[in-house]
């Protein structure tokens, strides 16, 4: 199963190429903005796409070309101007999708933020809310396709180390949650087709991530 | 007929708002963000709500409770944050189109830009692309409800006086347009129910607003 990675070269896409590249069953193609940054996925065996998210849908349309999957882990991140917002997180992600309809790539994981419902965009403080919109709106757009969609809500992400442990459901309390272990139930979702169609929030906790994954 | 004017305090907004209290069949009610924005519409006869479109669905829903219609003319500027754009012409105008179906408000005008395809985001310089974008989501959730809308795609704006004389069609060459002459093609269409499910383009032309727009 090849899996185009859109954002790998953000903290959770290289963890997650990382860990599929040691897989049996999964292996990535990288979607980078730069050329320089494909070496780090070379060096996996990963093949590599440079493609810029401001590119036109069929742009990522042949970079989606032949892949089994399609995740989403791109973000503007906290550094870039409030522009971006608008043009990576929503407009990037719905370019995504498009592409994977018109390159006909079923399987779609979005990687969302933690809450992006209505009521979250209502509660987010005025600097956040721009990005919790982003998301909802991008969300809203997938959830209205035909595909095989799975949308997963993060917690409060942190670089430790993962655990391998998480709770999973529909929702959950607040909590951080390490990149690392998101990286993992990507690997799980890809790997249980039960969760096609399904959105869920995940957290730090107990269970091993398979196990959260498969009940889901 | 009773007229929810969004953005009743920019630039059409105002003129809008005064050509429709001096006509027999319209009357407006103002949205207003502040209370010291009113008198100016108190004035003209018009009554005003006083709702922040920051402020959540049920309040914009109060504010429309009534009314036969709604214009969305509401705007961020250009001496805003950036990301007000996605908040305001974004956010604003998909929470002003869900208040009009809680309200149970039909008929919906919305005051777009002039060319918010796919194919005008790409080639928008990218200080201009997050307004394209946001004005792009805002009209397709418009396109895909069941309420009774028209969209209305102006050329460049300016503040020359009208001269009641418009090119309106689907599809017309870019080109400046008076924002008086808007404010008397929102009051054309609200008259001509045959504007229903349409949208177009409209620049400064030969054509009497009335006629323009009976004929679409």
């Amino acid at each position: 199963m090849k899996v185009l990675v859109v954002g790998a070269n953000g903290q959770i896409g290289k963890q997650f190429v990382t860990f599929i590249q040691d897989s049996e069953k999964l292996e990535a193609r990288a979607m980078i903005r730069q050329i320089e940054q494909g070496l780090f996925f070379e060096k996996l065996g990963a093949e590599t796409a440079v493609v810029d998210l401001e590119d036109d849908v069929d742009a990522i349309a042949k970079a989606a070309k032949g892949v089994d999957a399609i995740v989403f882990t791109a973000g503007s991140g906290p550094n870039t101007g409030k522009d971006k917002t608008i043009m990576i997180d929503l407009d990037g992600a719905v370019k995504t999708i498009e592409a994977a309809k018109a390159a006909g790539v079923k399987r779609f994981i979005m990687i969302s933020s933690f809450d992006t419902t209505r009521k979250a965009i209502q509660e987010s403080p005025s600097s956040f809310a721009p990005y919790v919109i982003a998301k909802h709106y991008a969300d809203e757009w997938l959830r209205d396709t035909d595909l095989d969609y799975t949308i997963i809500h993060p917690g409060l992400l942190t670089n430790d180390q993962g655990t391998g442990k998480v709770n999973a459901a529909p929702t959950v309390d607040r909590g951080e949650v390490p990149r690392e272990d998101i990286a993992k139930v990507i690997v799980a979702t890809l790997e249980n087709d039960s969760t096609i169609g399904k959105e869920f929030q995940v957290v730090a906790g107990n269970d091993p991530v398979d196990e959260a994954v498969r009940s889901l």
